[in-house]
C-alpha cells in the first residue's frame, strides 16, 4: 500500500482482444495513472499485432510522462488458450493465432518482463485483487460483451484446467433445441457451430441479432433512428433506447438477462462459488436494467443450499478489470 | 499394496442413498471381501436410518467372518451437502435431513472412526484411486441413476465448493423452454422445480417418464410386457428391450445419451478436465448403448482445443464406485 512511487515501481496492464488493444499504467497499489487504446488489426498477423501492442504500451507510458525504464513489468490477457508458464498463446481463434510466443516477443519489444494469461482470467484476477476485499476462496467472474467468457478462482487461485481453456461459459448450452415439437424451433446458432449456447442467446452480438430479426418481422425500435446499420451501435445505445421507452429493446435485453441468470445458476450448481461477479461492456452499460433480473433468475434456479450466503454482483471495475488484472499479474510475476 | 491382512487393517465403505444402503468390507489394497445391502426407510427418521446403516455394516463384516474390532475405519457417502470436516449432513433433501451429525452418531454405533462425504464425491474418489492410474490433476465423474450428480477432482483433490454443494450437474439447464414459439414446448419439469434440467431429461426417472408419456400417446414398447407398472423396472430392462429391437426404448435412451453428451461438453467447456468418467446404474446397464453417443456428442459440442487429449470413458467400478470410495476415505482418514 506504499504511495511512494519508486522509479521502477510502475506496472503495465494490457487487455488484448480481437478488435482492440487497451493498456494502462499502474502504481504498485493498483491506481491507474494513464491509458491508451488502439485497434488490433488481427488480419495483419501476429508480428504486426505484437508491434501494435508494444506501441500502445509506449503510448500509455508516455501519456503519464514516464519512461519504459521506470516500468517493472507488464501483464497481458489474450483471448484464447494461454499457457501462463511459457507465455505462449496456444490457440486464439479470434486472432487466428496458434502457438504464438507472446511473452518472448513482447519482451523483445519492451525490454521488461511480460506475463501472459487468458483475457477473462486476467479480468477476474483484477476483480479479485482490486475489488473483492474478503478474498473468497471460490469465485466466478462472468464477462458479457461481444462474446461471453469467465475467469474462475478456485482455492484462492486462478483455475485454467488441463488445456488452459477452462471458463468458456459462453458455450454452455441452454436451449439445445432437441425436444420434439410440432414446429421447428427458432434456436440461434452460436459462432462455435452449436445451437443454443449462452453466447448465442445473451451476448451483445446475440442481443443485436434478435432485435434485427424482430425488425425484419415488422417490429419497431428507435435503434433504427440511432443508426441504419446496427453494427455501429454499442451497449449504451441499448440503454438509451430502454430509458426512452423502447419496448422491443427492453424485452430482448430482459430475455438476455434471464438467460444469463439461468447460466449463473447452472454454474453455481456445479461450482458453488462464494461470489459471482458480472462484468464486461454489456453489464457495464446495462447494470441497472439487467442485474435485478440476473440475480432473481439465478436465485430462482439455484439448488436449495447452494445460494446460501453467496453474493451475486456487478463489477465496479467495469472496462478497467482487464488492465487492472494485467497490473496484478505483473506485480505478482516481478515479486 | 501389502497383501498381508493385519487384523486392524480392514476398511468399510458405505454408499448411502435415499432408497438403499450398500456396504462393503475392503482390504488396504482396496479388494472387496464382502458386501451387504438394506433399504434406507428414510421416512423413519435419522436415528432409525443410522441404526440401519450400522446394522448393514455389521452384516457385511459378519459376511466376511470378521469382527468390527478388526476394522480400522469407515467411510460413508451421503446424498446432499456434507461438511466433511465435521461429518455433518447439512442438507439431504432426499432423506429429509438437516444438520444430522452422521459421523458422531455412527461412531457411537460402530466404535470405529467414521468419515463422511457427499455420495458423488465419494464415488469419484473411488474411481480416482482405484481406476484412474495416471492420477489426472483435474477430473469429472458424472453418475447417472435415479438422479444425476457429479464428483469433481481439481488439482488432485475433491472439490466441494463454498456450501459443500458443488457438483450438482443434474441441475444444469439444457432446455430452458423460454424461446418464443408458436406452440407450447413439451419441456419436462425437474424435481428441483425448474424446467429442462439435465436430470429431468436423461436420468433413469426421466427416461421412464418419457417412455410412459409415449405409451400414453399410443406408442408401443415391450416394457409393458415386462411389468404393468414401470416403477418396478430397472435400467437393465431398458437394455433387454433395446437388444430385442424395441424402437421406442432405443430412441428415448439415445436422446438421453445425447443430452448427457451435451452436458458433458458444457462441463468440459467450463472446467476443462483431463478425464471425464461416466458411472451410475444407467451407464452400468447401458454402457454399450449410450457411451458411443455420449462421447460423440460431447466431442461435437466441446470447444476446439478443450477436448484435446481428454479421455471420456465409462467407469469399470460400476455400482462399486461408492463403497470403494468409502474405503479410500477411511484409509486416508486413518493414516
Amino acid at each position: 500500500m506504499a504511495d511512494r512511487a519508486d522509479h521502477r515501481d510502475y506496472l503495465i496492464g494490457v487487455d488484448f482482444g480481437g478488435t482492440k488493444i487497451y493498456t494502462g499504467v499502474f502504481t504498485a497499489n493498483l491506481t491507474c495513472l494513464g491509458r491508451a487504446r488502439v485497434s488490433t488489426k488481427a488480419s495483419r498477423g501476429a508480428a504486426a499485432v505484437i508491434e501494435r501492442i508494444a506501441r500502445c504500451v509506449h503510448e500509455a507510458v508516455d501519456e503519464c510522462d514516464l519512461k519504459i525504464s521506470q516500468v517493472k513489468g507488464a501483464g497481458i490477457g489474450a483471448p484464447g488458450a494461454v499457457d501462463a508458464e511459457s507465455g505462449v498463446v496456444i490457440f486464439g481463434p479470434n486472432l487466428g493465432w496458434e502457438n504464438v510466443p507472446l511473452k518472448k516477443e513482447l519482451e523483445k519489444h519492451l525490454g521488461v518482463p511480460v506475463f501472459v494469461e487468458n483475457d477473462c482470467n486476467m479480468a477476474m484476477l483484477g476483480v479479485y485483487e482490486a475489488e473483492l476485499e474478503a478474498k473468497p476462496r471460490h469465485a466466478l467472474g462472468m464477462f458479457v460483451g461481444t462474446g461471453i467468457g469467465a475467469g474462475l478462482i478456485i482455492n484462492g487461485e486462478l483455475y485454467s484446467g488441463f488445456n488452459h481453456t477452462a471458463g468458456e461459459v459462453g458455450h454452455i448450452v441452454l436451449e439445445s433445441g432437441r425436444l420434439p415439437s410440432p414446429t421447428p424451433l427458432n434456436v440461434p446458432r452460436c459462432g462455435c457451430g452449436n445451437l443454443g449456447c449462452l453466447e448465442a442467446l445473451a451476448s451483445r452480438t446475440a442481443i443485436f441479432n434478435r432485435i434485427r430479426a424482430a425488425v425484419h418481422e415488422g417490429q419497431q425500435t428507435m435503434l433504427t433512428l440511432f443508426a441504419k446499420d446496427f453494427d455501429k451501435l454499442r451497449s449504451k445505445d441499448l440503454r438509451k433506447a430502454i430509458r426512452r421507452g423502447d419496448k422491443l429493446v427492453q424485452k430482448v435485453v430482459q430475455e438476455a438477462a434471464q438467460y444469463i441468470g439461468i447460466a449463473v445458476a447452472s454454474l453455481m450448481n456445479v461450482l458453488n462459488p462464494e461470489v459471482v461477479v458480472l462484468g464486461g461492456g454489456v453489464i457495464e452499460a446495462l447494470e441497472e436494467e439487467m442485474m435485478p433480473t440476473i440475480t432473481e433468475t439465478a436465485l430462482d434456479y439455484a439448488m436449495p443450499g447452494t445460494a446460501k450466503g453467496v453474493q451475486i454482483r456487478a463489477s465496479k471495475l467495469a472496462d478497467e478489470a482487464g488492465i487492472t488484472g494485467g497490473a496484478v499479474l505483473a506485480l505478482r510475476g516481478t515479486k
